[in-house]
C-alpha cells in the first residue's frame, strides 16, 4: 500500500468555506499524483465538528456534490481529533477492494463564538464524567503535565522547548498556521497561563484547513511512499476511568502493534509526526512510542534530539502546535508531511537521510490512537 | 462473509442512555452468536446525532469504555440516515483483516426540544441550499411525492396503504416502536397534514434505539446468514442540484452494482427492508431497486404484493415508519430483520420460504445509499 499524492491548504484562519478548502486539498493531491478524479474509487472523509459548528453533517454527500458526475462510495469517519488517522486506517483497509482511494481531512473552526467552539471541542470528552465537571481539554492535559512534572522532573522549560522547536519548524513551512510568526523563548515563557502549568504557547491553535492523500494498492511511481504499518486502538473516554495519566494505553497498543507488523523497532524511526495538541502531549507521545523510557522524553528534548538537525526530528512541519490543528485534517496532514520528507521534497525544513517515518494521531485524551509507519526507501 | 449474531433494543421512547442501549444491543448480539466480547476484533459504530443532540462525539471511545479491558479498534461512521448501512459496508471491508467484527448502530432522539431535534436532523441536508431555505426533510419528501403523483398517478391512498402495511407488520414485532398501536385506514387518512401531501402517518417517528450485528469472515454455524453483496454510492447533497426528484441515482447505482456482484436479478429477491423514512420513499425505493418499472410501484402496493403474504414482502418488521427510526441504528436494524427472516426465526411475522433478502438504506434525500443482499440458503 502506497501514498501516491498529497495536498494541503494553507492552515490558519481563512474566509474559505469547507467546500472550498476540501476542493483545493483534493485537487492538489490529484495534481501531485498526476491522477484524474475519475481514477479514484472511493473517498474517506475525516471531519470532527461539522455538525455542532457548521450545522453540516452528511459531509460525505457534500463531497459528492464537488464531483457531480461521480457516484463513488464516500464515507465520513469521526473519532474526535484522531478522525484523520482513523480515516487513513479505514481507507487502507478498503484497498482490499479498491485500487485508488482518497482520504480527505477537513475542519472549519474559525469565525465562531469561542465559547461555542470550546463547548463543541469538549464533545470529544465524556459528557457525563468530564464535560459536566468542566474538564475541557486544556484542563485534562494540564493534569497530565502536572503529574508528569511531579513524577519525572519534567519542567516548564522542557515544555517551552517543545513549543519553540515547533514554532521554528513552522517558520520553514509556508502552509503552517504560524508561518512567519517570530516566536522566542521569552514570549513563550511570559505568555498567559491557560491551565496551570500550560501557557498559551503550550496549546495548539484553532485552525481552518484541509489535507488530502491518495492511497493505492500498487506502486505507480518512483516517488510513491510505502505504508508498512497501520494500527488503531481505543481506550475508555474519560480521564476519571484511567489508572494512569502520564501514558495513553491506546497509543502504546497501536505503536506496539505497528512496530510488530512493520518488523522494526522504535530506534529505526527516522522522523515522526506526533499529536502535540499541547506540548506535554508531545512528551507523552515520545514515551508511548518508545523513543525514550517512561519519564525520560525530556532528556531528548534537552539535547535537541527532536530538532530538525537532531537524531529524531519530530513535528517537522510545526506539528499541531505551530503548523495548526484543523482537527479533522490533522491525522491526514501528518501523512502529507511524512511523505514530503521521505520524498526529500520538504525544502527548507528537509531532514537529512530520512527513510522511515511514523505518524501518531490521538483522539480526546487518548480515547483513540492511530499509528502509521511509512517507508521511503525501496523494500 | 456472514452474519453470525444480531441484537436489538426495543425501539421507541425510552429513559435509557446511549450507553445503556448500546450495551444491551451488543450483549444481545453476542448472546445470539454464542460469542464472547473477547472474540470481537473491531467495532464499527454508526451514530448520526450524538454531537448536536447529546453533546457526545468520539462515541467510539464511549463504546470502548463499555469494554474496559479491551483496546480493539473502534471507529464511528456517519453518513446521515445511511450511517448504519455505511458502517456495515465498512465493517465488511475490514474482514479482509479481521475475523469477527461488530457493527453497532445507535441513536437517542427523544427527550429534547422538538425544534432542536428538527434542526439537527436537517444537518443531513445542505446547509447553504436546503437548510437556509427551510427545506427540511418532510418538505423534501413532500416535493418528491407531489412529483410522483403528478407524473405517475400515485395517490394518497397508495401512500396510506404503505403506512397501513408497515403498521400491521409492526404489530407483529414486539421490538417495534409502534408495536401494539392499533392503526386503521381512517386514522391514517384523517391524520394531520405535515407537508402536503404527506400526513403524520406518512412520516417515520422520532425513536430511541440500538441494533448490533456480528460479521465474520467464515461461517461458524448452520444459522449464519451469508452476505452476497455490499455496495454504497453517493450523490450531491442538495435537492436543488438534482435533475430528477422521483428517483435516487445513488440507490440505483448501489442496487445495480449489488445485483451484479451477487449475480442475481431484482426478481430473485424474496424480501426487502427499504428506507421508508416517509411512505413515498418506500415507493421510490421499490422502483430504484428494480422491483417495478418507474412509476409502477403503486401497482404492486394495490395488489398487496408487498404485504407479509405477498410475493415480495417489504419492511416485514414495520420498517422505519412503524418499526421506528433511531437514525444511526436503522441500517443495522434492517440487517437484523433480514437475518431473522432468513433464519425463519421471525415468529408471527415470518415470511414463507424467504431465501434472498435485500436491505436498502438512504442518507438525506439520496445523498448516500447502501444496498446489501443476504442469502439464507446454502450456496
Amino acid at each position: 500500500m502506497y501514498v501516491t499524492g498529497t495536498g494541503k491548504t494553507k492552515y490558519g484562519i481563512t474566509a474559505s468555506s469547507m467546500q472550498e478548502m476540501a476542493y483545493e486539498a483534493m485537487q492538489k493531491a490529484l495534481d501531485d499524483a498526476s491522477m484524474s478524479i475519475d481514477e479514484i474509487n472511493a473517498i474517506y472523509v475525516s471531519n470532527f465538528l461539522g455538525g455542532p459548528l457548521k450545522s453540516q453533517l452528511h459531509f460525505n454527500s457534500v463531497v459528492s456534490s464537488l464531483i457531480p458526475k461521480s457516484k463513488i462510495p464516500i464515507i465520513r469517519v469521526e473519532t474526535a481529533c484522531a478522525s484523520g488517522g482513523s480515516a487513513v486506517y479505514s481507507a487502507l483497509m478498503s484497498l482490499s477492494r479498491f485500487r485508488n482511494v482518497m482520504v480527505l481531512g477537513i475542519e472549519k473552526m474559525s469565525g465562531l463564538d469561542s465559547g461555542d467552539t470550546a463547548k463543541s471541542i469538549a464533545m470529544a470528552g465524556d459528557r457525563e464524567l468530564d464535560q459536566s465537571e468542566g474538564l475541557i481539554f486544556p484542563a485534562s492535559y494540564a493534569l497530565i503535565a502536572q503529574q508528569h512534572m511531579q513524577r519525572y522532573g519534567t519542567s516548564e522549560d522542557d515544555l517551552a522547548k517543545v513549543s519553540l522547536k515547533n514554532h521554528s519548524n513552522a517558520n520553514l513551512n509556508p502552509l503552517a498556521h504560524f508561518y512567519s510568526k517570530k516566536v522566542d523563548m521569552d514570549m513563550i515563557k511570559k505568555s498567559p497561563v491557560v491551565s496551570s502549568p500550560l501557557r498559551l504557547f503550550d496549546c495548539s491553535p484553532i485552525s481552518d484547513g484541509s489535507a488530502a492523500v491518495i492511497l493505492t494498492k500498487k506502486r505507480r511511481k518512483e516517488r510513491d511512499i510505502k505504508i508498512i504499518a497501520s494500527e488503531l486502538a481505543t481506550d475508555c473516554i474519560s480521564l476519571a476511568e484511567r489508572k494512569e495519566l502520564t501514558t495513553f494505553s491506546s497509543a502504546r497498543t497501536a505503536a506496539a502493534n505497528a512496530y510488530k507488523s512493520a518488523r522494526i523497532l522504535p530506534k529505526d524511526i527516522d522522523i515522526a509526526q506526533v499529536h502535540d495538541c499541547f506540548t506535554i502531549a508531545e512528551l507523552v507521545a515520545m514515551e508511548d512510542l518508545g523513543f525514550s523510557k517512561k519519564g525520560r522524553s525530556k532528556d531528548l528534548v534537552r539535547i535537541g534530539a527532536t530538532e530538525l538537525s537532531g537524531t529524531l526530528p519530530i513535528n517537522t512541519d510545526g506539528g499541531l502546535k505551530a503548523g495548526g490543528h484543523p482537527i479533522g485534517a490533522t491525522g491526514v496532514s501528518q501523512i502529507c508531511e511524512l511523505v514530503t520528507q521521505l520524498r526529500s521534497e520538504a525544502g527548507a525544513r528537509q531532514v537529512d537521510k530520512a527513510k522511515i517515518g511514523l505518524a501518531h494521531n490521538i483522539g480526546g485524551v487518548g480515547g483513540t490512537a492511530s499509528v502509521h509507519i511509512l517507508h521511503g526507501g525501496k523494500r
